[in-house]
């Protein structure tokens, strides 16, 4: 969907967090990636070169993403310039903010004299089909979650490099706007209409080589009642071969529900099996991924023991430890 | 969202079949339709007192539903005359077929020079909040099925017609277009975007008296991979207090999916369950509603009791016996 390769607009990033995305495309996508744009006072820096719209065409760019996020999560009027400059230079232009890109009149306008591409990745680019539950060849992973934001793109993500890394065939699959951004191409699967969504997961993982594998990048959660469902399209149109389980443990309560406690990670894994297994019934729980980042370095060793224990599956961070067991597992 | 009385539009319906919708409506809402109107050779009848756009308009009509579909699901050129006096007329015009009477730019005229309302109740007609999970006031009852298209809809309206007769608070929630057009108001859960689904199913069932029972139309089936999600989002938006489970003992294959076998009802009402106890730790399968008109009455009582002593819950069909044994389950 988008061409790289990319400049990482960071425009007037408060800090580093409000850099997030362009962080992400970075660290996952390097190779994507030929400079960072940044307005005088910046406070984030994703250690690209610094360029103009202009040194970064010359470059070689394709597109400006925008990387960074004001309060609210909205297009700044103080971009406008800096964002009409580079369509006119023959950038397409990539963002996942909430207000879109073909909302501004003026950069519209730019666009079209140009003939480059405004795409908001929040909205979905295409029709989907409606999911048909066949059997696909090739090798599909999940990441679910005992909640929505703990860690599943970042697993699904460090296990495709990790396989990657050892030549194994290997393909992130995009189910959300930072996801997208990073890898260039998926669905936006939380804004595409409700009966679509199974059948945009079956086209996002289709027929592969039997040693490919997919990591698809989960959302939500099936104990999140404001997002459920959308997990459970993901369970059905994913068709999971393997499942691994995302957990942050020191979540009090469900991520924007104070009166929802979080699922054990048996409850987890039992009610992912029961779902997964309607369209796949040789699926496996593989391993799970701790986001242990609130925990000092000793806890978080005793956390993944305790966990690893009482599972009986391996148990990792992927942030400090690297996906290796979590791959290892898979390959098994 | 609808006005009535309506007046049911058959137009050319080229057998009774194709007039479901409308058979719909003046069987469960008789007290909302003053007439039909029938083309010369339509062959549909749902025993209504004939009416030109004339007259249902001086009989009071407010809104010309579209009760019939030719093939394909879409509005016919044929009829465009008759909605254009319609529009004329005073009448709002609501249709649940494919293509969108807001398409057709003859009948948009005539509608906005009239000042008459057209509406699609396939597309949504306002946005919806993200739910939020919170326990509200009130009973819900939601229908579940084995499958797509297993009488789901038939279940609520009966049981909310049972009620109705025993002096008790209830009202069907519509989540699909015949539903909606049926009683007139309603939300077309299918054609939502997936973040807002369970929101919309929550806006839909508020807050009510402690004795008044919504009786939440179906859709979808946890078993049926292209549109589980929806069914999930019900679940967890409807918060239901009361589950029954319906289901068509003839069916070979789950509706469009000749590779996947139908669950057991003992798989159902676990699923359920157990889904639904993540909003609703009270929640009970209170009943099973049995579509059995491919069967013979003797077969069919002989379905019933076999379900029955096998789930150890009431196992009726509506059509043929009532919903009085459902609702004494859910009265108790």
């Amino acid at each position: 969907m988008l061409k790289t390769p990319y400049l990482l607009f960071l425009g007037d990033a408060p800090d580093q967090l409000a850099a997030k995305v362009a962080q992400g495309i970075r660290h996952w996508r390097p190779e994507s990636c030929v400079g960072q744009l940044r307005f005088p006072g910046c406070n984030a820096d994703v250690g690209l070169p610094d360029m103009t719209v202009e040194e970064a065409r010359k470059a070689g760019d394709q597109t400006m993403v925008i990387g960074t996020a004001n309060r609210g999560g909205v297009i700044s009027p103080a971009w406008l310039e800096t964002l009409v400059a580079a369509a006119e230079a023959g950038m397409d232009i990539a963002s996942g903010l909430h207000n879109r890109l073909t909302a501004l009149p003026t950069l519209v306008e730019a666009a079209e004299r140009a003939g480059t591409r405004l795409i908001d990745v929040r909205v979905p680019q295409q029709e989907f089909p409606i999911a048909d539950g066949k059997r696909r060849t090739g090798k599909r992973c999940l990441a679910v979650g005992t909640d929505c934001s703990v860690g599943k793109m970042y697993t699904a993500l460090a296990i495709e490099r990790e396989m990657r890394n050892r030549g194994m065939k290997a393909t992130f699959r995009a189910t959300g706007q930072t996801g997208i951004l990073i890898t260039g191409s998926g669905i936006p699967l939380d804004a595409i209409v409700a009966d679509f969504m199974a059948g945009a997961v079956e086209w996002l993982t289709p027929d592969n080589d039997p040693d490919h594998w997919d990591l698809i990048e989960g959302q939500g959660s099936l104990f999140h009642p404001s997002f459920s469902g959308v997990t459970m399209a993901l369970i059905h149109g994913g068709q999971p071969d393997a499942l691994v389980l995302c957990h942050e443990p020191t979540r009090s309560h469900m991520r924007g529900l104070p009166h929802y406690a979080l699922p054990s990670l048996e409850a987890l894994r039992n009610l992912a099996l029961e779902t997964a297994r309607i369209v796949n019934p040789d699926v496996r729980v593989t391993g799970i991924s701790v986001n242990t980042a609130a925990l000092a370095e000793e806890d978080a060793r005793k956390c993944l023991e305790e966990i690893e224990a009482c599972m009986g599956l391996p148990a990792v961070d992927p942030f400090r430890q690297g996906a290796g067991r979590l791959v290892d597992a898979l390959s098994a």
